[in-house]
């Protein structure tokens, strides 16, 4: 026998589970097409070289990049995508001539990482990226954060916080600071803020990986980062004296208000925005606005949406600049959230009717009673084995089937059913067979059958 | 430059392909779920031993396998799946005690396959797999038979036919005749008999592969195959002498016999199906009913939805016996003969209305009256930069907006937009803010912008 497990880090989703990310991966489609987005496709398997060309994934990223080979192909070549980033600039890059620009996209599918398997991490894990390709307008930022939004709110998320921030504030702080070369080690440390706390990032700026700045600067650089946190108001108000004479953070700051203004204008609530200037997104490619997702009171746990603006998406593939703005949804740790917050949507899959198969009578009369729903528009399936009545509707009663339809021999002579709630137990007796359709439906709309 | 190329065998979808599959496999989705199968999900990745486990898959399937490795893993271990059926068998004996019999799954994924790559054979495609296990009934049989039925008419695929055999029936034959033995080599020969044709497979049955019957079985089995097929009645009606007494062979009539009257009873259409007795379909694992599905006049294309009956799905795993029944629509080769057919669904797949941006008039009014529209179920994209309105409008045109939305310094300072048809050039102008959605929506209804 061989052990049916799962290799470590991955996962079967049973039907309560695979229901949920059904639901909410539609109703994302819904929200991005809304917005005028398209669905794209790209193979799961790329060629290695796309993958690990320079700065299309970190470090860490790349050392756990699964390789694919088969018998004969050549070790090396291929391998699984570990975002759907890459995968995009590629595409864009091959496509873009006959696609046009501004180009629109939505991607959702599997990503893979041999990351260390840990409670919560898993090695093939979902993403729900959507982009604008080729426009820089700051509308287009307004309105990846609007879809970030509409997202969540589609799927009835507990509260929630959009977390806004322009590169170019920091950017224009180190050039004021004069430590623009060390920018890198500076974002990193800053990027642990709100895990590792203020202690922390201060010693890191102080000594560690090469920061080493002033302390002067250090106290500069986390006033904005703490300071810089809040009602956008608030926050661009005082921030005014933060960054001199600096025109790169005077463009951060104005471009901030101008997304705070759009997305209101678009109908997010001012509630959900917050602004963090301290917000960096280790990765090297964003250049304007940078956007973090935390569900309210479960912000340890992490940013369940993310994404920027980049200058130019594809310059690994193509000499053509192609600037751009998106974000991606990570179902997985959005999962977990609404896990941890109690808010897991139900998931009330199975059909409402059960039609039972009656020992003795002939299953015709049941399949065509369930056909007849079916053509409704009304979901029914037939128990296929003609056991006990009682075990049916048990069976029905667990899946989550709200109405039995039974047709015993009796019934079967006068050509008639009975519908019973399986809820309740109430049973009504002696239906005329054409008038399943109108007797189900009735009892689906009351909520249960009237005795 | 990283030359932008996917690896051989595999494939980007550009937005028209990747919307056409979407409603596809929602439809899909809608018609499994109605009858009540409920969906699960498994990784693309499997422990090796799981997808090479004897009779897991077909020899030539394994040789076709992806290899999964990363950093500090074990080269050896992981590999990507080829089909949704072996997953299945582990699935269900890892959680079959939890959920229960019978249990109705469908899962819908990427499957590997190594394949030398070729027209329309792609190393990276879909399956739309469905299954019902736990159950020996006729009746999940039969329900096999009018999802297939009833996931095609939900796509509007041209005509089909489903063609149907029982397993028994040609094992009968092979006792009758006393070449048991030889059934795997028979089998082989006869699954190429509407490729091959007569000549070929009689040659091969009378020599090659170890089969060597004599020239009375050869008729035997051929005039089975060939007189086999056809309306049922008819079919069934010529088919009592071939068989002498085997009972195996007359268990396979008579199911189906039942199989043909319970899909009739559950709507569908009598010309779609057809029996074809020598319908083998290789797999050693079915033991009762097959089935493969063609759409008319393209049978050389092959099946688009095959399955059949399984005696003991996981026995690999569990030692619980699993009988079941399913079926599998290959969502690639059913677009490639839709393609063939002309029968490829439309997929005007962007939102129905453009809003545009007038340069100089503040964007934040574009964005309240798409925000207006999507609150009211229409789709609006919003042109992110402020170009000419004429290229605007030009884009919505070549992506298939219906509707442009205009407001330019005039319009403004009415408060009015002008609504032109992008199809017609038609254009109504001066129209109230407040009236964006019953003036958009009476233009959708209509068809066009009424001058």
């Amino acid at each position: 026998m061989i052990d049916p497990r799962v290799a470590s880090g991955l996962r079967d989703l049973t039907p309560a589970q695979a229901l949920r990310r059904e639901r909410m991966l539609a109703r994302f489609r819904d929200v991005f097409a809304r917005y005028g987005y398209l669905p794209i496709e790209t193979p799961h398997i790329e060629r290695m070289e796309v993958l690990t060309g320079k700065g299309a994934g970190s470090e860490e990223v790349l050392r756990q990049i699964f390789e694919v080979t088969n018998k004969g192909g050549t070790p090396g070549e291929l391998a699984l995508r570990f975002d759907l980033t890459v995968p995009l600039a590629r595409f864009v890059a091959r496509h873009v001539e006959q696609l046009g620009t501004p180009f629109k996209r939505y991607a959702m599918g599997a990503v893979f990482r041999g990351e260390r398997p840990a409670k919560g991490r898993f090695r093939e894990f979902t993403q729900c990226d959507f982009d604008t390709v080729g426009s820089e307008s700051v509308v287009a930022d307004a309105e990846t954060v609007q879809v970030v939004h509409d997202a969540l709110a589609a799927i009835d998320a507990p509260a929630f916080t959009i977390h806004l921030n322009d590169r170019r504030i920091l950017d224009g702080l180190l050039e004021t600071l004069g430590i623009s070369d060390r920018k890198a080690a500076v974002l990193r440390a800053l990027d642990k803020l709100s895990k590792a706390g203020r202690e922390a990032v201060a010693s890191e700026l102080g000594q560690a990986t090469g920061a080493g700045l002033s302390a002067e600067a250090i106290g500069r650089v986390l006033e904005v980062a703490e300071r810089g946190r809040g009602e956008p108001d608030e926050v661009l108000g005082r921030a005014g004296e933060w960054f001199g004479s600096s025109p790169t953070a005077a463009q951060g700051l104005s471009q901030l208000r101008r997304v705070v203004d759009l997305v209101a204008a678009g109908g997010v609530e001012r509630a959900r925005i917050r602004l963090d200037l301290g917000l960096a997104r280790g990765l090297d490619y964003y250049t304007g606005i940078v956007l973090e997702t935390t569900i309210d009171g479960l912000e340890r746990m992490g940013s369940v949406a993310s994404g920027g603006r980049y200058d130019n998406l594809a310059s690994l593939f193509t000499s053509r600049r192609l600037p751009g703005v998106g974000a991606s949804i990570g179902l997985d740790r959005l999962l977990a959230v609404l896990e941890e917050a109690g808010a897991t949507p139900a998931a009330d899959g199975t059909v409402p009717v059960l039609v039972t198969l009656f020992p003795g009578v002939e299953p015709e009369i049941a399949l065509r009673l369930a056909a007849r729903l079916r053509s409704a528009g009304i979901g029914a399936e037939v128990f296929p084995d003609p056991i006990t009545v009682g075990k049916q509707l048990a069976y029905g009663s667990n899946r989550g089937h709200r109405l039995g339809v039974i047709v015993g021999p009796d019934e079967r002579e006068r050509q008639v059913f009975n519908l019973r709630d399986l809820t309740t137990r109430v049973e009504r007796r002696g239906l005329a067979w054409e008038a399943v359709v109108s007797e189900v439906r009735a009892a689906l709309d009351a909520g249960a059958v009237r005795p």
